[in-house]
């Protein structure tokens, strides 16, 4: 019999297992996919150039990951951010510089007045318990988009708040509770954190994409991992915990659950999950981002003093645009977020019309030069079937002030990780190694 | 190859396949469970006692199942309502005859303003389309809790309504959009209709049990019935589609779907369902509401002046009571409600417990011939794997605006039936059957 069992591969698998690996300690690493990284993916176009389809920023703060590539030997590299953004409100496009886009002064007070609330409140969050907090209930009580369209005065104002934070959460603002909402800002440090590319949630991003690293930890531990095996019962008793799939069995001493939301109520538990966890389970759904990118010769629009940085309002079908070169600029790569309804309305068109509406809108921003990327790519996480969307868990109103921490609760035989089981950068990569890590801990704990 | 396949044989399966049976195709109707009826469910105490664990009232409007009844020789009675009320507020038992409380004039005024309120907007709403009334977005941004809040003033008014509609819904009131409220009000045809027992939609109970009806549904077409038959996958492609359980696989020209949401997303679907459909899926949960029964000699609270009916606030383990006995009070039952956070901390006592605590609940109510019933009985439907909730799918905020009737429309050879497919009577049995037949209809149609 194994000391333990950890589902799902990617860097909150992978952060366990390298620590069950480490304290030598007999385990297997299920995954359903043909990959390790879950979220995380990178697709090589050719031997040279590749492009980060999942999750691919790290920011200060976010002490493991940067850790962990310290250790593996990845290098890591600054997000470009020089030279003009671009602001597209009501078909007209502005350029500006630095922070502050070009709009009339009263919504520029405005943005700046909600953002600023938005802070205050999540500053109030004690990430261990967001239900905790003052008028818990009257956050939980309410969306994010009721908050924002009461504070927001002016309709320019909303458009660009709206594209922020549907690009933070990857959602619409109904579709979540304003307390998770601050819980996430919270757990993220700050809002500006979360905003921003300076001193913030996408400064950096590792050399030869981001599953260079995932795969990196995988390395010394290839003989315990399985891919193609995805679980569909997980049976415990007294003795011990068996995990089964179609064409598998395996028994341990523990389980680390380490996949989406969605995903764990696919699989059938005996005994039953609590009720508490089966109906938070109903409630949680994944935020849908799709990614756009456009590879060229060059990152041109660097020539001609544009940062790539683009804030669209609903009438485009980006809500947000980025440099997304590799470290020496060698090729350039412009990433669109495509996020909640646009990614629904985007991603129900055949791929030639996603494409030739990509490229119009992309050649809109930077000129002629856009309209003939070397190459197209783009994916919406929504349809993996593994995943289940991006970037992460979304708790609806109600959820945090009925059910609490009951993802992350210990069943018995079964540990919680997940980047939604994590008060730390819940949501991002660093929350899920963090999750993966600490259950790990725990495991070792108990078979002591 | 098979006409079609119903999955699913609670009311909305047996109504498609009432249809099919005297169209004259074949087809066949698969049940997970060991019995027809889904959400209703009849107990058999004895040969002579009985009590109805799921489902069990029907009132005006829900012609259809006036219909069946009649059609299947199913008489129904009155629900017991003459005499005193009970309201249990801040600890302290009030009675009181007739619609009106005995509270202070202020709050009594208030939840008359309040209720009234609801009930103008839902007048509102287009059942077939809830998000196209007018400001839609903001009322799908909001949450029922959050409409209630501002609008009662008083701390006393926010509690009885709070009960009142934790009934109704199942749910938190912010754990569900305040769109999906209304729209489900005017899906039952408005609120007092909900509320109310006289001309309400408590009004009338069926002699021998919900499922009574239900068999006699499934008597003529038991051949056609295989219960134990889960689904776990389905197959479609060009010239049929394949239904697949551990042991066996069926052949159909077309299938109708008739099973709660959740339990959809346990199925793997080949070709994967549309985003749109997936996506609403993961925010679609269920209600959750635990009945606790009470089983004596005699209605013997009749004899006192008692109506049996009780609405209890937060303090109270149930939100409300009801009279449940049979036609001619030959025994009597208490039936009282238990939802939502109530029912999760209820339903994590052992049985023990939770008996004890429902006997003294009931003794203060109606005296100390209450605390030894015949027999005591309580069921959570949350803990049924195959309904994993009751009465019906709840829309969270942002579901309704963002994706439409996307759990209605059809997938090439599925067609989707259930009460939370209905425009009339969502949530409740007579949707059910509407919707069961309404897609036999339209699968008949498509066999021509």
């Amino acid at each position: 019999m194994l000391d333990a069992i950890i589902i799902g591969a990617g860097f909150s698998g992978l952060a366990a297992a390298r620590i069950l690996r480490q304290a030598g300690r007999s385990f297997l690493l299920l995954e359903a996919r043909d990959r390790v990284g879950g979220r995380t993916h990178t697709r090589w176009l050719n031997t040279s150039q590749y492009l980060d389809v999942g999750g691919m920023w790290i920011g200060p703060t976010q002490d493991r990951m940067y850790a962990l590539a310290r250790e593996y030997g990845v290098e890591w590299y600054e997000t470009y951010n020089q030279g003009q953004n671009i602001l597209d409100l009501n078909q007209r496009i502005r350029t500006y510089k630095g922070l502050i886009p070009r709009m009339d002064v009263v919504s520029l007070i405005n943005i700046d007045v909600v953002l600023k609330k938005l802070e205050r409140l999540a500053r109030n969050v004690d990430v261990r318990q967001p239900w905790a907090m003052p008028k818990a209930a009257q956050l939980d009580g309410q969306t994010l988009y009721d908050f924002t369209r009461r504070h927001c005065k002016t309709s320019d104002c909303f458009k660009v708040v709206r594209a922020g934070l549907e690009t933070v959460f990857a959602c619409e603002l109904n579709e979540v509770s304003l307390l998770h909402a601050l819980f996430y800002i919270r757990s993220g440090t700050n809002l500006n954190t979360l905003l921003s590319i300076q001193n913030g949630a996408q400064q950096h991003r590792l050399k030869g994409g981001m599953q260079t690293l995932a795969e990196k930890m995988a390395e010394p531990f290839r003989e315990n991992l399985r891919l193609h095996h995805p679980v569909t019962r997980v049976v415990q008793n007294n003795q011990q915990i068996e995990v089964h799939g179609e064409n598998f069995r395996f028994d341990a001493q523990r389980v680390i659950m380490a996949i989406p939301p969605p995903l764990i109520s696919q699989i059938r538990f005996e005994p039953q999950l609590p009720l508490i966890k089966t109906q938070l389970l109903q409630k949680v759904s994944m935020g849908i981002v799709g990614k756009v990118m456009f590879v060229y010769e060059k990152p041109f629009w660097r020539e001609t003093g544009f940062s790539g940085q683009v804030v669209a309002d609903e009438h485009q079908p980006f809500q947000t645009f980025f440099d997304a070169s590799p470290a020496g600029g060698e090729y350039g790569v412009l990433l669109a977020f495509c996020i909640a309804n646009r990614a629904r309305s985007f991603f129900a068109l055949p791929e030639a019309e996603r494409k030739s509406l990509a490229l119009a809108t992309t050649t809109r921003y930077f000129g002629p030069q856009a309209a003939s990327p070397q190459h197209y790519a783009d994916h919406c996480w929504a349809d993996e079937p593994w995943s289940q969307g991006c970037y992460a868990g979304l708790y609806p109103t109600g959820a945090w002030t009925n059910f609490g921490h009951a993802l992350a609760a210990r069943t018995n035989r079964i540990h919680w990780a997940g980047t939604e089981t994590s008060d730390i950068w819940y949501g991002y990569i660093e929350g899920a190694v963090r999750s993966g890590e600490r259950e790990a801990h725990e495991v070792l704990q108990t078979l002591l």
